[in-house]
């Protein structure tokens, strides 16, 4: 899309809490996700990338939606949703996990949050998993109630962001270890610390318990930024590209398993045979995937215009798969992009990509690429 | 939002196949919906308004997605969704339903279509029934597959579209009842010629079921309305509020039954026991619903911006509902809303609306409004 569309106001979408913070930080676009507005850029991405990289970056990422799991069946229905061993997981612990349906089609890829042996959050990327957990939980009669409680995420990334949160909440936040998290309050507003988010320059993620103090804990964070030079940001496609981090639903479609994008590792096959879609999972780790997740490195050294569907990869005229998410890396100094590729096709190889603007070679390439 | 921003390309987003055509009718803006974007106007909002009423309009509506429910279980699995009696539905024939989860709470209002005894549409609104009619097909054992196939549904619409689809399709289109569909083709092109539409002003939705196809579909339709000055527009908030239609998701939220929206004339308490939902809607219907839907005609004569969250209903300083949609009438030469409402308010009181820009008195009135 060259031309820039209008997003117009409809009551289906809701808006973050940090929404007016991020208006008055000069948010210029957004994504739709999970029913509300993610910011997409502050008019400055240059800047905004290297701040990430090099120094700390704040993002409303509200849209991170929490699906609390609660009740005396919570311990249950997150081993028959997550395909991945949560025997020994404890309170005060994250695990990334592959949610999949009974086909072993992944449906999302969440932050289980385990708060309490009676109480589970997922933190998910975008799809309605509280619908999917409620009909689960409903069909099983599983005693749990399933909904979306008011938790918001904001988060503090780049190599300077635990500086800055262990100046606002103490330096007991340099001992918390990846994934994990703790409850705390800063000037009475509630929330969960963890050490988190979608980059992999490190960070935490600051779990909001009251959407009513957004604007508060937004200004909290920017001003003891400042000492570290903090500004606005958002989950960057190209640190995320370059660091090889997926995006579920762009990176992914109604066929991908988590073998095929490099989340075999969070599989636990011989985790119950209740668990949804370990049947399937089984079979396809037995038969090997169809296809696997390589990056790709377009010839060329000019930003190329970021694309808004699946583009083809072929050799000699054939498909072998599919760019899913292509950027310009502004560390490589080249458009990189991840791929679904047949299971056949192997790094080092060549191939073209069918881009709008016509066909480009492109190198088949390990990830992550930094 | 006053300020217009802009949506950032991904991948998450898939195009409607009648993008290019909604572009080079200048669209203006869109609404996300289903993972996809829906146009919301083409620069002419009084003109796009009036074509409705008086004349014909095309409308890009790919993104009412169709899940598809086929096999030997199909039956089976429809009457599981949908509380409402199927057992007299006929092939050819389409119903309006309430799709529930299992607390009786609307999930979609889809058009129901009945392709064949084990094959089935359901036209949906937006939210991932696919996601969940899967799920449960699953955890039932039903021997059913539950996909989203090829469909991209184009409407035209208002008082003239008889004679557009009667052009291009011939007199018997005329015959069809409401919400009835019959298969056929134009110039090769598959698809299915329902009388169907997201406005009270009459016409049909094709269902074209080649994406290929899309760009040459849309200029059959426009050709052939010429004669009757056919012009782009879309779902009209303005229309569809005058009429009552239901936003599933604009006017409902995560505790909304389908007694609460005018929809208990779709609900049969006597579908069977395995009926999702069927069980609370029972318990509801026993017990009365505690909210219904009304409209609110707000004081005042000139257009208000649209609001783009609920907005709090009072009496005495106590709320009593909430606006879920407002716009203005251009019929009315009010602004209009539909609002949930406490059971105990009726129509003909008078209430507050706390707006972004002070308290505005209103009526509460029947719907629809037109």
């Amino acid at each position: 899309m060259k031309k820039k569309f209008a997003i117009s106001p409809t009551t289906r979408l809701r808006r973050s809490p940090f929404f007016e913070s991020t208006v008055k930080e000069g948010v210029t676009g957004f994504y739709p996700y999970n029913n509300m507005l993610m910011p997409t850029g502050f008019g400055h991405p240059e800047q905004e990338y290297w701040r990430i990289i090099n120094g700390v970056s704040m993002w409303d990422v509200a849209v991170e939606r929490q699906v609390e799991i609660n009740g005396p069946d919570a311990s249950k229905l997150a081993q028959v949703l997550c395909p991945r061993n949560l025997s020994k997981c404890q309170e005060g612990q994250g695990k990334y996990v592959a949610l999949c349906n009974h086909d072993g089609v992944i449906i999302n890829d969440p932050i289980l949050l385990k708060l309490s042996e009676n109480r589970f959050w997922l933190s998910i990327a975008d799809n309605n998993i509280v619908l999917f957990a409620r009909a689960v939980a409903a069909e099983r009669g599983l005693n749990v109630t399933v909904f979306e409680p008011d938790v918001s995420p904001l988060a503090v990334q780049g190599p300077k962001a635990e500086e800055v949160i262990a100046s606002i909440f103490g330096d007991w936040v340099r001992d918390l270890k990846y994934f994990w998290f703790k409850e705390t309050q800063i000037n009475g507003i509630p929330l969960q610390v963890a050490r988190s988010g979608w980059s992999k320059q490190g960070g935490f993620e600051l779990y909001l318990m009251d959407s009513s103090k957004a604007t508060t804990l937004w200004n909290i964070i920017k001003e003891a930024g400042k000492a570290w030079d903090i500004g606005p940001g958002n989950p960057n496609m190209s640190e995320r590209i370059e660091s090889g981090l997926l995006s579920y639903g762009s990176d992914t479609d109604d066929k991908t398993n988590p073998f095929e994008i490099r989340m075999g590792k969070y599989i636990n096959l011989e985790v119950p045979d209740d668990t949804i879609g370990i049947k399937a999972l089984r079979k396809i780790a037995a038969e090997g995937p169809k296809r696997h997740q390589l990056g790709v490195v377009l010839d060329g050294n000019t930003p190329s215009e970021i694309a808004a569907e699946w583009q083809d990869i072929q050799q000699n005229g054939k498909n072998i798969g599919s760019m899913t998410s292509g950027v310009w890396s502004r560390r490589l100094e080249k458009n990189i992009g991840l791929a679904l590729i047949n299971i056949d096709n192997r790094v080092g190889e060549n191939a073209i990509v069918k881009t709008k603007n016509g066909n480009v070679k492109c190198d088949l390439v390990e990830l992550p690429f930094l």
